[in-house]
């Protein structure tokens, strides 16, 4: 019988990550050192370099936790619907409802991550770069699946409404959180429901 | 009669904000030490202290040098054209051509700034506010002058269409910058092309 058990090693390095991410996403990859994660996990730097070689591995393992923390919230809303246009809207609701109170401290781990990393950290760029891929997959499968069902227009690019969302979405995430006011996110919000329900078939 | 010098006091102000300016939109704040500007200036800590009282009065004097650069260089463009709509696709094409060479080494000035204030630097963020107001409010001038002539849709939002604008193009500046791909760029500026259009007077 197969036994499942976290070790207390794999315990403490899931520890480490968690906390991690909250400072990356908060205060950045530059601005937050190795003395800030032995503060926040109470190891000392030989207990964290027990579990990662230096302050970038830290980093990695971090964004990777963050993505896949909003990710996970992200899909519990969009599972809870059918429509796959109702599923892009319920996505929408669920960053505005969390701009202020995201999955991970400090907002949104792509774009915090992408603005600090497209000039200085092509590791991280990599793995925004993933992330943000996996993500345009995401919207352009539940869009394939909606015109083969024959509820989403078939005439429209997928991929470039996936671009479009999530730069829209991106921005909207940005005006908000810049002004501390979700009704920057608002604006931006309507244009997205707008943009989703050009891709509605009109029952006549 | 007047005579305008600069004092070599000012001039060495001013190399300081300008090297300052190209480190903080490429690095960050908490990614900037002192010693950076110091490396990048020749300056000793004394030299730079003599100007600045400490870290933070030096980046709130680059943040405005670099927004008053990128400012100056879109207004270049935009004052090329006389059509309030063409004025926005100049604006939008500035861009474009710029993405990875901006006026100010390390993207939008707005946007790093940003992401990096809406946390921890209140007196930052003032400042990105201020600016993304005054950007808004020459958007906002751009379309009350086009109806007023009567180039211009009267019967929109100048308010929402200048959010919706901003949100849009920052969207895909941080979209190309971090794939390093005008391509995303491009897709939110058609996006934009979109929404400018819409706000032209057909004739008839």
């Amino acid at each position: 019988m197969m036994k499942t058990t976290i070790s207390r090693a794999e315990r403490t390095k899931q520890m480490i990550v968690e906390q991690a991410a909250a400072l990356f996403n908060r205060q950045g990859y530059a601005g937050t050192s190795i003395d800030d994660i032995m503060r926040a996990t109470g190891l000392s730097k030989g207990g964290l370099y027990t579990h990662f070689k230096n302050k970038e591995e830290i980093a990695l393992a971090a964004f990777e936790h963050a993505v896949q923390r909003v990710t996970q919230r992200v899909r519990e809303r969009t599972q809870a619907v059918q429509h796959p246009l109702d599923k892009l809207r319920a996505a929408v609701d669920f960053y505005r409802e969390h701009i202020f109170t995201p999955p991970v401290e400090g907002g949104c781990p792509i774009q915090n991550t992408s603005i600090e990393a497209d000039d200085n950290n092509p590791a991280l760029r990599e793995r925004v770069q993933a992330a943000m891929d996996y993500w345009k997959h995401g919207i352009s499968h539940i869009l394939r699946k909606g015109m083969e069902q024959g509820s989403v227009r078939p005439d429209v690019s997928v991929e470039v409404f996936a671009v479009r969302f999530i730069g829209t979405l991106e921005g909207g995430i940005l005006l908000a959180r810049m002004y501390q006011n979700v009704h920057y996110f608002d604006v931006m919000a309507t244009q997205l429901a707008e943009m989703i329900d050009e891709l509605e078939i009109k029952m006549i």
